[in-house]
């Protein structure tokens, strides 16, 4: 059996199967890192791929080149501060003349939501969604299932909590639709202004106090408020002192959780924020292991894009 | 026989033997394009280019990387925020910092006419200019002939119109040497003052309305006006609105030209402003087929100044 | 015989027998860059090194992806802008996150003090100290000590004169740490200021004027004045033309130097401040020798901080 997909765009519309095919190259590429140095690969010898990041990002930016790299294939990063853009060309001419170069990936991040579906309608290479303003960030879904994975026995028999601005956030809405998807029992967790009540249409419990529910969660599933895309809905969003009282995973609220609990982090995190120092460098906190998991994600679905392969799956 | 030039300043001093060679190993380079993905080559390995851009650019930098990459040879972009010009260091005595490190080519855009000379001085490697203040561009008309000749029979039987800020465009002075090399018949066509009489000792002829002349153009080549590179002579640029009615390629001005007549532009275009965006989205406008075309005659540049082998032409 | 040291923090510590290791390996690797191309390795092949700068740097910059790119390895980039500094990360959280993408070294440049030892705590790969604050540039002075190397016969025999505001400068103090290991003789020249008694402890000499000891030096090494580091302490620092008057290296003052005295400038140099160019462009000067020393001592620290071997020593 193939892969037919193309391009990323987001986490909704995969089905398990397919979420399964990718955790499982994503496995054989996380092994693969395991040696010094890491295995590189000549499976995208000559492919091109354009990094365009129009907004700031280190591990998703690093991750993907690091992926590409190791992949064999050519990697460009697109400037957005010395483009065109400045000049008053339209993106959709930026994109059109990307794929004039027969340039064979974009990756790209913006903040407005639905730009990698505007991009693949100009190229005509594979798109990779690396973080669409409030819709989707799907690699970060993929790596964090491939971490859960790694830790759990079964997706159906997990109870996720995810804490924060979930209303904001593309990484909550993602690992949402792939948890579901999943079969996985999905709790949300913040503040009412956060967390509207039709969010129970996605099949998932809603919490306004993170110590009602922590007993009874598996993963716990943190992230910092995001302040630059909730700039404009500032009054929504409690201080972060507030915040603090009610969902910071601290030690005196992780002493009424399961004693094998595990916590996840996408990062950046702002210490003493959303997470105390001591939990999430805590071994139970795998934050870094996610990391890992981002680039043999990210090697994962650029094999199967780009070549449509599940050999070693 | 072979190549002497190592270096490429300006299309002023090509013979039309040598715009001919450079055609010829570029139709080769963009052939082996259509594969997928573009074939790459081994010609460049161990050769190190650098690319310099002092000035804001998406598809020339984009694209010389892209063909530098695919021939093989390793690429650095200067960054020219983070360099030591910051701490006072004389343009030459970076040059020179870059030739001591053996470096083989440097590729370097600047708003300063005659930088790619002067880089020459003291740089012991191949110089390519990326374009020069209003200088010259030569790439830009490379890949415009490379083209034009790809849609045409002959240049001695075309005519060729050139239309806009004429006066400060290097993409147009480099195109008019090239084209009249080649025994094109050209037409510049913009306002008086951005046209001065003396642009009739290149053999030109001078219109003030596109309207004059369109239905006798096989080829009509249109830019955006140079916003950045005419700030200070502001007085002579009509507004954008007046040159619209003017010089605006739009569907009521191409019904008075030929049938078969084709559009080109180097982008990046201002829609509705020199060109209307049906126009420009239109079969018989190449800007994407430039594009192509650069990357294809960057790469046979590359060939040509650093290896010096015309074998496949 | 193997090498054992997996970073280079610093030139203190590195015993006599190490520095003599790391220049004939790069002597090695110097006289490899005589061919056209330069000659490029497989040694790193896999390898993945992410170049991080915090500070301004043209050099230090390229010439480590020069070096890097040589030896086979991926080079990644660190955009300080773009980086998840800006969201309120932690360093420290930024190092784990490149560590956990099983990087294999890191080239590092701050302006604080102990940057890479820090960076090393979290990191499990090979640190290379690019420049930290006013405390080490260790790969400076081992370009220099090349160098200096090539053109004499023994550390033991000669006179090194270095000149400047060496109270903030860890270029000197890099150079003064490896030039005592080695045995030389090595005077001190600048304003008493900048030259507080206690230098004396590393056994140099110090003169407040460079005429009264520049007839003695075999090697004279000047720099210029590092405005953006002592930007706090101004009035330690006396005027340019205070400066040129007691310190400037020009021909009226060179007359009283031996007829074979070397001169060394680290770059970037202000011509006509802290050098006259005259001097600075005359065929005594290594500056841009030093230059191209720099790539080949680049190398060949990758080469044993990563694989151990000395085997081309």
């Amino acid at each position: 059996m193939g892969w037919d997909k193309k391009d990323i765009f987001g986490i909704e519309g995969l089905t398990k199967e397919e979420l399964f095919t990718i955790l499982k190259i994503s496995k054989y590429y996380k092994d693969s890192m395991k040696l010094k140095p890491a295995k590189s690969f000549t499976l995208l010898q000559g492919y091109t791929i354009v990094n365009m990041f129009f907004e700031a990002s280190t591990r998703t930016r690093v991750s993907f080149e690091v992926a590409e790299k190791r992949m064999g294939a050519f990697t460009i990063n697109f400037d957005v501060e010395m483009s065109s853009v400045k000049k008053g060309e339209t993106f959709v001419d930026t994109i059109k003349t990307i794929n004039a170069m027969q340039v064979d990936a974009i990756v790209i991040r913006h903040s407005d939501c639905g730009i990698p579906q505007l991009t693949k309608k100009y190229f005509s290479g594979s798109v990779l969604n690396a973080g669409d303003g409030t819709h989707e960030h799907p690699t970060q879904t993929l790596l964090d299932l491939l971490s859960m994975w790694e830790h759990i026995k079964c997706f159906e028999d997990i109870h996720v909590g995810i804490v924060g601005d979930i209303l904001y956030s593309r990484v909550a809405r993602s690992l949402i639709i792939g948890l579901k998807t999943l079969g996985t029992k999905v709790s949300l967790i913040g503040p009412p202004t956060l967390l509207p009540e039709y969010f129970k249409d996605w099949g998932v419990n809603i919490y306004y106090k993170l110590d009602d529910i922590i007993s009874e969660l598996d993963i716990i599933y943190i992230y910092r408020i995001q302040k630059e895309r909730a700039e404009l809905l500032r009054p929504a969003i409690p201080s972060i002192g507030d915040f603090a009282k009610l969902y910071q995973l601290n030690e005196p609220r992780m002493e009424k959780a399961k004693k094998d609990a595990l916590i996840m982090h996408p990062g950046p995190a702002i210490r003493d924020s959303e997470v105390s120092t001591a939990i999430y460098d805590s071994k139970r906190c795998l934050a870094l292991d996610q990391v890992t998991s981002g680039v043999a994600v990210r090697m994962a679905l650029l094999q199967l894009l780009l070549k449509g392969e599940i050999n070693n799956a």
